[in-house]
This record gives C-alpha cells, structure tokens and sequence, in this order.
C-alpha cells in the first residue's frame, strides 16, 4: 500500500525510474571487486596539491567573494576564460555573456530541459544513448526517440527520417568519444548532420565532456562552430580537473541565456563561488593543457593495456570500438548473448562493469557492455580483463 | 519578432518572469548607493582563515576524494553531523539516511517541486511570500495559493477554508523570522497548523533558513517535529557559516528520500564533494554554535541601529515589526502611499530595499517594503536610514 507521501508523488517522478547503473555501483562497493563499471576519472591525476595552494590564495585575496553569495551567471573572470578557450578552440568569437557556469555539465541538462521541454516534445537521442542525459531530460517529461549510432556517428539516413516525420524540438549528441560507445563523429557526419538540422525549427545540444581527452588524430569541429545559433554547448571541467568541484559551462545564444539564467536561479541561486574562485586560481597559475595532455597519456596507456588484455582474454569472436580518446571501450557480444547474465557471472569473478540495455531506451542492447578505462591502475586493468574473460568464456561454453 | 531558438521555449518559462530583485540587485551595485535590498549575510562574519585551513587539512588528508565524484545523497559523515544537530535540537531521532545534502536549501525546493507538483496541483504560500520559493516551484506551473500572514504567523482561518475547498498538495511556510516579513510563529499557531494538516493528503514544507539566528526569546518547536511524516524540513549552512559554499540539506521522510534522490541525480549528480569535505573539517575543528551565537551578537546590534534610525528619521505613522532573529526589517508605510514609488526617490538619495509588491502572487503589497540588516555596517545602517526618511518624507509631503 502507498503511504500518504507516496499518494503525492508527481507524475514525471512515477515515470522516472531508479538509476541502473546507481544499483550496480552499489554493488561494486567491495573492494575486491574490479570495477569498469563507474565513469570516473583518474583521482592520480587530480591536482591536489595546486588546488591546495589555490585555495590558500583565495583565501588571502578574495576571502570575502569567495564566501557571499555571487551571480547566477557565475564569476564573470571564470566566463572570460572559458570564453577565450574556447574562442582559440572554436577560432569563432566567443562572449563570456554567452557562457553560463553550472553545477557539472549534468545541471546544464536539467537546465536545459526545464527551459525547453514541454511535456510530449520530442528528443532526439543517441542510440545508444547517455544515461545522465536520458535522466535529466526525462523528469520533462519528453518523448525519447532514440537514432542509431554508428561508426562515423549518427545514422543520418534515420535521422532524416525522424526529422522529417516528427518534428523533434531538440536533439541531443555526444559527438567525441560518445558515453557509451566511445564512437567519435566524422567530419562528413558533423557537416551532413548540421545540414539537415538547418532551417528546421529545433535545438541541438552538443555534449562535450571528453573532447579535449584525445590520444590521437586531429581534434574535430565543434557542431556549434557549424550551426552557432540553434546549438546550445555543453562543457565540464570534470574530466580535466576534478569532478569534485562540480564546475560546468553551457554555451548558448543570448535569448537562451535569457530563459537559462531564470532557470539556473530558481534551481540553486549561483554555483559555488568558492568552487569558481578556487578553480579560476588554478587556471590562472598552472599551465592546464600541459596538465591535460599528462591525463591524456595515462588514459591512453590504460586504453591500451585494455586493448591488448582483451586481444589475450577474450575468445575472438568478441568485438569492440577502439575509441582515439575519452574514457570508454564498448564491447559487443555474439548475437543472443546477454551482458545481463555476463554480469552475473563477472560478479562472481570480481569483475564489474555496465550492462548495454539501460543505454537502450527503446530496449535492444542486450549483447553490448561499457567497460571505463580510466579509472583502475594498469595493473587492475590486466586482472580485471583476465577475470572478465574468464566468465565471458565460461558463458559462451 | 521571436527568433527561431525564441519560439521553442516551453510554457512553464513563459510564465516565470525575471526576478525583480535581481533586476533591483543590478540596479544597487553603484557603490554610492547604501543597499538595503540583498539577503546577504555579513561577509566580515565569514571563518575565512578557518575555512583556509580547513581546506589545507582536507587536501592533505582526503585530497583525492575531495576532488573526486561522491555520492548522489551528500558525504554520510556530514549527513551525519546535519542528523546529530538536528537530533540535538529536536529531540527526537534524526537518522542520517533521512538527510540530503543540496546546493544551498534553494536546490531544496527545486527538488521538492520536481518531486511533488504535477502541473495545475495547488501551493499554498505566505501572503508575502518567500521569492526564492515563488521561482522554485513555479517552473513545475503550479496554481499558487497566498495566505495571510499575521502576527502571530499564518492566518488560520484563512489556511481551513482553503484547505477545505482546494486540497492543496503543499503548503510552504518559513516559520522563523520570516522572508520578508521577520515574523515568527506562535507555539499556539504552529500546533493549531500541525493540528489542521494532519489526516489531509498534503505535504509542509518548512524552510527554516533562520531559526538559528535568534537574538532573544526562546527557540520554538521545529513543525517537522510536531508532523514528522508529513513535513519535509529545508536548512542551510549559508546563514551560519558561509553562502559561498552553497551547502544547504532536505530532511524529508523515507519515502520522499527515495525520490527526491533521483530528482537530485538527473539535477546534479550530486553537491560538490570539496564544499562537503571542506565543511565537514571546519565544524569538526571548530565550535559552530559559538560562531552562530556571535553572528547573532552583530546582526541583533544592526537590528538594533536600524530600530534606532527608523525611530529618529522616519515620520511616525510608518510602522514596522520588530523582529526577533533573522536578517530583515518589514517596513509599512500609510495606506495609499506605493513603496515602488519611494523606491525612485530613495534611489535619488543613494539608498534601495526592495518593494513589497513582488513578495505578493496576487496582488497587493503596494505599502510595504523589506529592509536587510544583516549586509550593511552599523554606519551605512544610519545613514541609510537617514536617506530612506528624508525620501520617505518628500513622498508624505
């Protein structure tokens, strides 16, 4: 029977179910498991000591600022140099009025759900999709309509299709080292797909956590480079710094900072001055493209420990995605088998990692698997490939 | 003419206005002008050197998962801290699961709407009302129902036959040194209200920002411990520590917590683990409740000062309440008079508050206005005051 709270509980949160991969992770608390399940950066690389003498600094500076209240929009000397940035990256002006910082990149989606999305609109999502996305967009209580990926990026043919038949009001794509598939978007995909989106009456969000995370091949146009005024840009500063700050930027055009601004206060008032003021020292005293270039050749090291364990492990009728950078390897069972059940059997093994279907809003991704990189040591990386194998080949017979 | 990114905004945006003491903040930041009009607390209250080394200890000793992802429901040593004060101060027990850690008690609300309000569900507020409340809970497009404060606290009266009539699913009440009225409940008001909303279907919000900051009498019965099944309790850290840090907590019943997490996790993942950590080393180090109770020292002398100057400068039929904790001064000047119009002169005179008028949904409000005392130093408080007759006085003629 529900209790009287329960009688009260709004819809969108009926429909909204416990997050999958928030369960697994509970399991994988033991330390004996190995654990490619969670999608955590490296903690070796967080800069502890930098963010210690920031600290101090601001403390001595800006002691005061750092602990009032400030603007909704955020600190406008950490807007100025996201801005700049990104105006080198993108080589398009960039005005720090256009950047929004948020609590990570997750409050950018919310954000930008609450702000667009009545209920029964539809979203465009990747398939498979990102699940922090998938989360956020569905307390607005959307209709998700999920688009193939492969392996150049999203399956024009089938975008066009839905674009044509039903007018989505947003789409929302991780376009370098797509969270799960590790897939990143050709520059003929990027061209074709900000084509098709053009002269239609609809946002796209380009997510881009790991962007910068790349170990190899050229870096790829922004989507927002190419079709500036519908794009609306997600950044994070989780996967280059430290995800315990909670920092985040959005990119957008002025009349949506307008509507996000108005959002972003009724949900928290600002992000943490503190946080900002202590991340806008760092950035100011350290050199932090040097500083991501060193994640960048940890996390290649550990992508290619894991390449080559799974080249010795796994039976080879087991495939998988070498992504050129981010944080994940997706793997793809032989047909009829089922990540769920190799769940089990990893478990049993001390082996942890995220089954394909929750990636799935329309079910399918029954034989897929993610496996995160970047967080176990090398070492753990080896054994827990080991064991992994072992229970795939204990499935297969 | 809309622009194209103009015309997919959802309703729920349409409707919600921009702040009007945001736009009166943008106005107040010419350094001539005394402001009476923020909410902020004082900043040379601010434990700066504390929080400094506060943060040394923790980088040193948990640097790596300070910086790192943590849990969606907050740090359980700090849950546990908000629990044992909690339990201190009520009495009764308060179980660490039962507390949510969120970005300042603002991210509370906003939960809280997204969890409880299906579009059209009725909310009955304060008539004046809390803003930050207002914003927060009209992006779920709620029907928002004023009633009447009196003295003594909410309108009972008024409260049954709503109640009677319009099955409202939350009623939102800051019990303690109200915004922006600075009255506090009655013990006899706050057990006829626990008495009128047990049996019905209906969820109290008690925000209680202020309690803590009491200058005189006795403390009084939190609601959440008169109707703890019923009632979600909202407390903050940035009036008896630090705004900057926006560390605020929900303590809300099982049920509630299950789904106020998920809210959480689709918002932000989770409140910054290096605000946590950085909090949790300073009440460790330090005895909090000897630093509230010398904020309480300084913001009672400005209350006083205030009292003082409006006694000397403002003609007698202006009235106020004279509150007994808090941060803000209710100000009522004569019927007829509009509290919009001496907010012109005043600014002539380098002095600005905010009018009553938007703490009112419907309407109304037109004589009154709010004045902090908290931010300003006993010197501005005077001469601020001073300015504030003198336009007071052109308006009477």
């Amino acid at each position: 029977m529900k209790t009287k709270m329960e009688m009260l509980i709004a819809q969108r949160i009926h429909d909204m179910p416990k997050s999958f991969v928030r369960e697994i992770l509970k399991v994988t608390t033991d330390p004996s498991v190995i654990s490619f399940a969670g999608g955590l950066p490296n903690a070796h690389t967080f800069p502890i000591v930098e963010i210690a003498e920031a600290t101090a600094c601001v403390m001595k500076s800006n002691g005061q600022s750092a602990l009032q209240y400030s603007m909704t929009q955020g600190l406008p000397a950490l807007r100025q140099r996201i801005a700049g940035d990104l105006q080198l990256r993108s080589g398009q002006e960039v005005e720090p009025d256009e950047i929004l910082i948020t609590s990570g990149s997750q409050q950018g989606l919310d954000l930008i759900g609450k702000v667009f999305l009545d209920k029964g609109d539809t979203v465009v999502m990747e398939r498979p999709g990102y699940l922090g996305a998938i989360q956020a967009l569905r307390a607005y209580e959307p209709h998700i309509l999920p688009v193939r990926l492969g392996d150049d990026g999203i399956d024009l043919n089938e975008l066009k299709r839905v674009l044509d038949h039903m007018q989505p009001k947003l789409v929302y794509v991780i376009p370098n080292f797509q969270n799960p598939s590790g897939i990143t978007y050709s520059s003929q995909c990027r061209q074709t797909l900000v084509d098709l989106l053009r002269e239609r009456e609809l946002l796209l969000v380009e997510d881009d956590p790991y962007g910068q995370l790349r170990f190899e091949g050229e870096s790829s146009t922004l989507l927002k480079s190419l079709l500036p005024e519908q794009t609306i840009l997600l950044g994070t500063f989780s996967k280059t710094v430290a995800p315990g700050l909670r920092l985040g930027w959005v990119h957008a055009p002025r009349e949506a900072m307008d509507k996000l601004l108005v959002a972003k206060q009724g949900a928290d008032l600002h992000t943490s001055s503190f946080s900002q003021r202590v991340l806008l020292q760092y950035l100011a005293d350290h050199d932090v493209n040097r500083h991501i270039q060193n994640i960048c050749q940890t996390y290649r090291r550990h992508r290619d420990t894991m390449i080559q364990a799974i080249g010795e492990c796994f039976p080879k009728e087991v495939r998988f995605t070498p992504p050129q950078g981010g944080m994940f390897l997706w793997v793809t069972l032989p047909n009829g088998l089922s990540s769920l059940d190799l769940f089990d059997l990893a478990l049993k093994e001390k082996v942890a990692f995220v089954p394909g279907t929750p990636f799935y809003t329309d079910g399918g991704g029954k034989n897929h698997l993610r496996l995160n990189f970047s967080n176990a040591d090398e070492t753990k990386i080896r054994i827990g490939i080991q064991r992994l194998g072992k229970a795939v080949k204990k499935m297969m017979g």
